[in-house]
């Protein structure tokens, strides 16, 4: 069972973590986070699929591709992203001291930056902010660390579940950062995952790629892919259960687990998106096929029509089935049926005869719950997103450079 | 050469409008336009490609494919969207209602609507719409025409051009109204066009289809594409110059005339976007091919991070280049250059050295040019969109219903 849990990324066996004040942000907000695994762990990742991909993208893709690691160091403040050759080199020196600092090698490192656009690292600030943070490495830490990571969310994501493979607890942990810029497609935002589950590193990676596509990769805050998404699992083993090598029972339970998880954290990041008021869960329902269910749920969750709708409580179903009507999938709207909650707002090709007060009850609600039955085959889907507000546009139109 | 001009669809020959209060609106301002030519005219149009259809948009595809028509209904302030087998009905008795109130026959009949989606046409306000517009027809009554079919527009949208073929003079008006729900794709608003050119159906329809495509489908306010969306053009060939049958020196005349208008128009639509308080050309050049410039073009023009950010006058280049890269067209981001006016802000797979001051005056101006070259093949566009402010998110986050 997920839950949320100050332990996050400690909560599993072998880890600590540290987030300490780097002076990166201007605000002199905790802006630096090292994860930390005291022996050898298989690491997956996704990565974004922005052609505009940030430095420290390249840097940690490399470190998944080799098949383990022991650290992640992660700021916020600073994307490093469009920062060519000396944005690689400071990405890669980041690696390096980190390293030097852990008594571990470079390859080991996973790194991962996010903030301004445009900006280099301020290395001298980054180098301090990994002193201090390996001195403050914690089996309490995560806390600090999933505060170290955020930037325009409201609160610290962290997550935890735990099961039992081959008679052993196997523990899995989460924190992540969303907020803004957040858009599917791979990996949306910054996610870290820790767990002691004994697990191949090629089932691992299977495994979080599968996952990605029905959690992180089904949630919109704006519509915009960031350039420095990752979401990457280190697992250590140190559960001490028979390694995992291949799609069977033990796989199947950390899979749900995994799933689970990715799943919770992806709709806390959509429901923290910026200036949200609204946590919308969008279903889908009998569509001719996956992607088809995908592109109407996510036509809906980035219509700006339908998210200012919500913002205003309007129970404007009209913008819904016209977001769905040109979002590319197959649809007949005869045979659609639109509920806002458990009240049928359209169905036959038409507005339906609804109770206006409950309608409204529904509408004032924080979380809404959106159901698309498009009748027209039986693969379902889930997209979690937000409303529009005064809010975000305040957050974007302020002035950052 | 295309002028602003309240003649609009009454500056060609032979043709008359009027526009009136039907009682549609709530606010009592101005709901119903028709437009009359006296004698027949060969019709094109280009309609919505969004599966949820307005009843309108199917009666006025009939109608065009047809061939010719003699006049054009519209009213403001009720989309007939989603409105089943009644508004159906309820569209093909307006043009039934107008086609006996002016002596000719139903499918010589245009048919349009705009407004909320979900509420069927109020007829008996239709049919006295249709009595009090048929009493005001008039050869300068294109202004209350443009006036009655605008709804969150904050100006009317009216314009004119003329040109010399055969020897003969050729008037070319058009009148539309944009705002809201504005994404292109085919057409993209109301936009009616008249021209008393002589010119054959299948040369207009081919002329207007290949327009649209860098005209009305380059411009985008929110992404919406809406349920209405049509652009007509009647020509009744009263100008008397021969036929233009063919791809010939006269064709090229009439279409260079007829792209202009549309692009002026496009243009005006999108600077008058719900809420805007800018105005964004978006130049892409050297693309691999059309398609992936107008992807880049369309991706930045619908960024509510790039929108925010130009509404903020933050001059922040790293969201444009954010949007460039997960448009899914080809790009490399260390070829890309882009400028904010005349002033480079990004090359070289970095941020460039710029004038701070210059740059931020360029931001406070209204109209704001970007320049995106991709310098990876030889094709450019050009895509027309305007920033996302609080009174965006005021005017659609109202209670509508």
């Amino acid at each position: 069972m997920v839950k949320e849990d100050k332990a996050g990324v400690t909560y599993a066996k072998g880890f600590k973590a540290a987030g300490v004040k780097a002076g990166i942000k201007k605000s002199g907000n905790p802006d630096f986070a090292l994860i930390v695994s005291d022996t050898d762990a298989a690491v997956a990742g996704t990565f974004t699929q922005n052609k505009v991909a940030a430095a420290p993208v390249y840097v940690s893709k490399k470190v998944v591709k080799s098949g383990s690691a022991k650290a992640i160091v992660a700021n916020s403040g600073c994307a490093n992203a469009c920062t060519g050759q000396q944005g690689m080199d400071d990405a890669e020196k980041t690696a390096a001291l980190a390293a030097a600092q852990l008594g571990i090698t470079a390859d080991d490192v996973i790194v991962a930056s996010t903030g301004v656009i445009g900006v280099t690292l301020p290395m001298d600030k980054i180098a301090t902010g990994i002193k201090t943070a390996a001195a403050a490495l914690d089996e309490n830490g995560s806390k600090d660390a999933a505060n170290a990571i955020i930037t325009t969310d409201t609160y610290i994501k962290s997550l935890t579940t735990d099961i039992i493979i081959d008679g052993k607890e196997v523990h899995i942990g989460a924190i992540a950062k969303g907020a803004g810029m957040i858009q599917p497609n791979m990996a949306t935002m910054l996610c870290f995952i820790t767990t002691d589950a004994n697990i191949d590193q090629v089932r691992l990676q299977l495994a979080l790629s599968a996952i990605i596509e029905k959690s992180f990769n089904m949630i919109s805050v704006d519509g915009d892919m960031s350039t420095n998404d990752m979401v990457v699992v280190l697992a250590n083993g140190q559960a001490g259960n028979r390694k995992i090598v291949k799609d069977d029972e033990d796989f199947k339970i950390f899979y749900n687990a995994l799933a689970e998880l990715c799943c919770k954290m992806a709709q806390k990041v959509a429901a923290d998106g910026e200036g949200a008021t609204k946590f919308l869960t969008i279903n889908i329902h009998n569509a001719k096929n996956f992607a088809d269910a995908k592109k109407v749920g996510m036509s809906i969750a980035n219509s700006p029509l339908v998210k200012t709708a919500f913002f205003g409580q309007d129970p404007n179903w009209g913008r819904v089935l016209c977001a769905a009507g040109y979002s590319g999938a197959d649809m007949v709207p005869e045979k659609t049926v639109v509920k806002f909650g458990n009240i049928t707002v359209y169905a036959d090709g038409t507005g339906a005869a609804f109770d206006k007060k409950a309608l409204q009850k529904v509408m004032a609600e924080h979380d809404i719950v959106i159901d698309i039955d498009l009748n027209i085959g039986s693969t379902d889907a889930t997209v979690w997103s937000c409303d529009l507000s005064y809010e975000y546009v305040k957050i974007n139109g302020e002035y950052h450079t």
